[in-house]
């Protein structure tokens, strides 16, 4: 819950993946052709199709670069890089330019969140991340969660909108990584990884029936689009690659976190969790994945609480309570006065308050209290005191109930013991700065051994990146998309009950959380 | 040389070949699709994409069908028909249709020549010509011949004239073909036969380098384009497709006529001859092709010849002398008052000077005779003689000079004889409207048993139907692109030679033409 603009989001070292062989969207190919003679007078066309096709099957060659090949061949002495991009079962050159561009070769990897859109300027050379840009998402201000982004799209230029919205977001990033115009001209590929609706809007695809029984999207595989057809200020025949969905729930952002995770593959079971506006539950293992999603409330994004905020400078991002004195130790992003609190802070808080005794197991404040003062208003900006509420705590009880409850159902639906469970895989901001001991204390994270629990960060941007650069992790993308079971947890009475019954710190069944029940 | 807007050319009948398979450039699959529901939830786009995969592999989806497919499947009951497109090795979706409509599959098979434009409307699912139109290109206002054509194309803004024409004479056929836009639209792939120039022009490539050593087109085998980036009135996703050309000087027209003729499957050395503003000749058999070409001269077109016409009402098309009494017998075009001589008149009334003695073998007048009339004042529209001149046979005879050097030259170099050529085949006009006694007694024609001398009319066009139904066609088409050997006329001294001594009727070597020297 960093603030984009100040902090933005980058790939978790750890799983920013070295891929063995690159094979990206798009791939130059430099071509030392001959000039025409009586003896070889191939034309211009022709003999850049046959030197292709030596390394590439079935070369597409648009009329608009017939027009141009015979010009940059003579004024580059015959000596050119041919772009070429991933189509059907076969290539389409978009591109030539004079003289041997092979080592230049740029693509992006996109994170279009809900909330948060971030955008990493990827050298297809090498795999590696050369910069990235991350920003709120424009369409916030046409609603500020999915539910109203599609209410919104079915007003009248409504779709339009929010097409608009996320396109010059995106563009504003692109603007930022590459000042030029003619350097972006010279990304020629785009991987995308996001929730379905957010496709869907991107596309300018009416995302009506996402939220309608029963539940389809338009697509889930859109296949390779181009670049100018969207709208993306980039190569205009760049193919834009967005990963799978499966479903109007489960999103190309989960599908990148599985691959990202390596859960598909691995004989153990594994548990995967994303929680961000939504929250998307996976559990399985190399021979089963199965899936379920719901709105998970906006308690960890800093929507709800009193004195909620995105860590931004000033927002309380750590917190400690001294057992012996009472006392809180607290830090703030950028050491600003405190202004407010974000999710790290508030998880830090909740636990320290349950570890304290403060607030019991049902995360009720013990002898009538009703708030519990964070940061004395001496010490804030406002001169106010930041608290917790008990409101406050019960709306991220909620968040944290719903988690737990469509976890349990999925493991008791695929008889599926908690014991099982080898690896829990935590995604999204979710994954990326909740204070882990904090988070297993008040049952957000399970009670696994801390080398099983694996902050994935944004996977949603490495899988963007990995399919970016890899057709196998295309394929591989595509292949869980295949084998994920959806789970539709509305439509379960089971999921209420188990719902009710997990509003307990850390859990219901405290046997599952020792080394909680230990402190 | 028929007018045609008066008597369209038509595809000979003998030569529309039925075909064994059909294969169209696109294919419709009509799908039974199911409504989404909590049981199949699969996305729309996905559901009619898994449909078609089942019979066509990589089919690819553009965007804007993306948006169109969910709106038509719900309008339909989920009864649709796709349209495919053949694309690299898959296919891209080019459009959807309520209901089963894969009985209506309509496409365009394009002769462009020169001079007259041939639009034929194709019934995709038998084969079948349903009408055709045709007239004369409206580059013709911009230069006569392609020499011409090429020149205009250097001006500033000239190619785009010269695009612009070409386009508009072909959309006016079509016009004339489905006057209603919404059925043209229904028009989904189109083949093109035509010259090199013809095709650059057609496809806004700058031509300036065909008529500049080495002789190389930007482009011989431009592979499918789509018909809105070319601005034909059809669908705007229909792949557009043209027969390939080899070289600046071969043409798809005339791999049309190879293709169309079969000389290049038999065992038995065959030759070709396409006379048109420009000659083209292939010999060869299964295993070898050579071809060459030159301007020929607009002899037989009726552009030189002081009463030379088309084939338009009131021409002189056919003649014949009576030996004993002189008299001129003549017909014309539409039984009109004689205006002129077409090219068939022309070559009728050589021959009957010649069999009559009224010139000699060196094609000149006896007894100093300058003229020859074959139409006398009183039976003329204009109340003039329509005569034969000196002159007009001499600018005959450069042609058929032309004509007999150029085979004698290529025979010599593959070291053929006379006696080895078994078929005979006669394209184009050339190949439609001479009549053949004539056309051997003068020459133009071998001396053949008339078994062995086949006109293949518009070959051009009937390969263009073939290529627009058939896959096969199509590579067979490349094959013969990429198995003849192009021999260069203008920088062979030989030529020349024989040239000068082809000036004979009707031929140096009269052995050659055994039933003219009987008679």
């Amino acid at each position: 819950m960093s603030s984009p603009k100040e902090n933005p989001v980058i790939l978790a070292e750890q799983v920013q993946t070295t891929l063995a062989i690159l094979e990206p969207l798009t791939r130059k190919v430099f071509l030392s052709l001959t000039a025409p003679s009586p003896l070889d007078n191939r034309a211009d066309v022709d003999q850049v199709r046959q030197m292709l096709e030596r390394s590439c099957d079935f070369v597409k060659v648009p009329l608009a670069l017939m027009r141009k090949i015979p010009g940059i061949c003579r004024e580059a002495h015959w000596q050119v890089t041919a772009i070429l991009a991933e189509s059907n079962n076969g290539w389409d050159l978009i591109d030539i330019e004079p003289g041997d561009t092979t080592q230049k070769q740029f693509g992006l990897a996109i994170d279009i969140g809900t909330t948060t859109v971030v955008v990493y300027l990827v050298d297809l050379c090498n795999g590696k991340v050369l910069s990235h840009a991350a920003d709120y998402n424009d369409q916030i201000i046409l609603g500020e969660d999915i539910l109203n982004r599609i209410r919104h799209a079915a007003e009248p230029g409504g779709l339009a909108r929010l097409q608009n919205a996320v396109v010059e977001t995106l563009n504003r990033l692109i603007n930022r990584l590459c000042p030029l115009p003619r350097d972006a001209e010279k990304i020629t590929a785009a991987a995308i990884g996001a929730n379905t609706t957010m496709i869907h809007l991107l596309l300018g695809l009416d995302p009506a029936s996402i939220c309608r029984a029963p539940y389809t999207p338009i697509v889930n595989n859109p296949g390779l689009i181009p670049a100018g057809e969207i709208g993306l200020d980039i190569h205009p025949l760049a193919p834009v690659y967005c990963l799978p969905s499966i479903g109007s729930y489960l999103g190309g952002d989960v599908i990148g976190g599985i691959l990202v995770s390596g859960m598909h593959k691995q004989p153990d079971v594994s548990l995967f969790v994303d929680i961000g506006t939504n929250g998307e539950i996976v559990m399985g293992n190399e021979e089963w994945l199965v899936a379920c999603a719901g709105a998970a409330g906006p308690a960890l994004e800093g929507g709800v609480t009193s004195f909620g905020m995105r860590a931004e400078p000033g927002a309380v991002d750590h917190v400690s309570i001294d057992p012996k004195t009472g006392q809180v130790h607290y830090t703030t992003v950028a050491d600003m006065p405190a202004r407010g609190i974000c999710g790290s802070g508030l998880v830090d808080t909740l636990a320290e308050l349950f570890l304290d005794g403060i607030i019991d197991r049902n995360a009720h404040f013990q002898k009538g209290r009703e708030e519990y003062v964070v940061v004395p208003a001496q010490e804030t900006a406002s001169g106010e005191d930041i608290v917790v509420t008990q409101i406050d705590i019960n709306n991220f009880m909620a968040t944290k109930g719903a988690v737990n409850a469509a976890t349990d159902l999925l493991m008791e639906n695929v008889g599926c013991a908690w014991q099982e469970m080898k690896h829990f895989y935590a995604a999204g901001a979710f994954g990326q700065y909740l204070p882990i001991e904090s988070a297993i204390t008040i049952g957000l994270y399970p009670d696994l051994p801390r080398s099983a629990i694996v902050r994935l960060g944004n996977s949603s941007g490495e899988a963007a990146r990995q399919v970016l650069l890899s057709r196998p992790k295309r394929l591989e993308a595509e292949a869980i998309a295949a084998k994920v079971t959806y789970f539709e947890l509305n439509a379960n009475n089971a999921f209420m009950e188990k719902f009710s019954g997990s509003k307990f710190l850390p859990h219901t069944d405290l046997a599952r959380y020792p080394s909680v029940k230990r402190r």
